[in-house]
């Protein structure tokens, strides 16, 4: 059965994120420092991280309420307020970061649009990727975007069965093996990974190079050609 | 046409959340009084929320972070760090109030289960209404779930074209005439309105009492008979 369905996660995949993440935390690192003797500030914060996903999720605004919790705990409570609407002050500036995709990429998805049914399954904070899909103006290649709070192989069956002919004509592209790959693999989909040069901690997972229907590429650009190899 | 799609908002209308902020609010008041002599903490704290709309848009992580910038602002940068945290807290805390459905809720899907396409058209934060659709045990009624950044007549007009017939053989149920009811009825659209008690001050708006297809019921207990009465 040829491929009829194009899946996208967009974060790392179709534009830059994680390097506005790490700006931000370097911001924050250099604002705390002054405060505290722990150095290991990254690892603080990770770990606040960590604790609050439940509470929290993905996005831009969790990451800030764990960056003011993680200040007060590292300083000991003794952090001025001041300093803590600077940190509220960066978490709204990363919004205001434009999503500008990556090179080849429009090239990518309008060679593509026509011939296979194009998605974006992209993770997170609802509001924050919306305004994205918008800024990219990439919106208009996509027959449906589902913004979803985990990305699990049920995940990806469900959407695959909604918007496409189900997994086994559906192949998935993205830069975290964990959410993008591994579950897409699992509901028996493609998996196309394309690795990007920062990855958050809590993404990081093993490369299946055994799996068949694993591939890895390293450009977008390299996609359509991989597309038509599986299809013949 | 007959009616064949009955949407449903959830928060305030499926089950109790306006409260929740209300009772949050109310912490935040008595925390921060003894450090500001500003006396309309309400007012301070609903002008920072609008202003934040379009950096935070809806939901339990926004008010917190808009909670935690009024507190700074009131008190000229001396609130201690230690009430910043207690304020993160009480946020995290709202998340843990379980979604109880309203009395009549259940009973209501129920009734109209089989006969109708039943949808939750909610606006808001992905990750906290998935939380509450899961603890109500609500969501096995409801043929889908939308959670949606903004409520507009297009917003409803795209859902009802996509998962009922069309607005026009379509009906919504809100507590908010502002986000629920004016677009509804905007889009082709019945509007039920089920007032609640607390209505948040960003969602109100005139009663459009001279629309044909606008009804108000005093409980959802009535919507059953309602819905014969229009579909006869």
């Amino acid at each position: 059965m040829p491929l009829s369905t194009i899946a996208f996660d967009a974060d790392d995949t179709l534009w830059e994120n994680e390097q506005i993440f790490h700006l931000t935390e370097q911001r924050f690192r250099e604002l705390i420092a002054s405060h505290t003797k722990i150095e290991d500030l990254g690892q603080s914060l990770l770990e606040t991280e960590r604790k609050n996903l439940r509470y929290y999720g993905y996005g831009i605004k969790g990451f800030t309420l764990s960056m003011i919790e993680t200040a007060i705990e590292v300083t000991g409570g003794t952090i001025p307020a001041r300093d803590i609407q600077e940190i509220i002050q960066a978490g709204r500036e990363m919004r205001d970061h434009p999503a500008s995709p990556f090179p080849h990429v429009e090239r990518v998805l309008k060679s593509l649009t026509g011939d296979y049914r194009l998605l974006v399954i992209t993770k997170g904070d609802l509001f924050d990727q919306e305004r994205k899909i918008a800024q990219s103006r990439l919106g208009g290649y996509f027959d449906d975007v589902e913004i979803v709070s985990e990305k699990t192989a049920a995940t990806y069956r469900r959407i695959f069965d909604q918007y496409g002919d189900g997994p086994g004509r559906s192949l998935m592209v993205g830069n975290s093996l964990k959410s993008d790959i591994l579950p897409a693999l699992e509901a028996g989909a493609y998996g196309v990974h394309i690795p990007h040069a920062l990855t958050w901690a809590m993404e990081q997972a093993e490369e299946p190079l055994d799996h068949e229907k694993f591939h890895q590429l390293q450009s977008i650009q390299d996609l359509p050609d991989l597309i038509v190899a599986l299809s013949s």
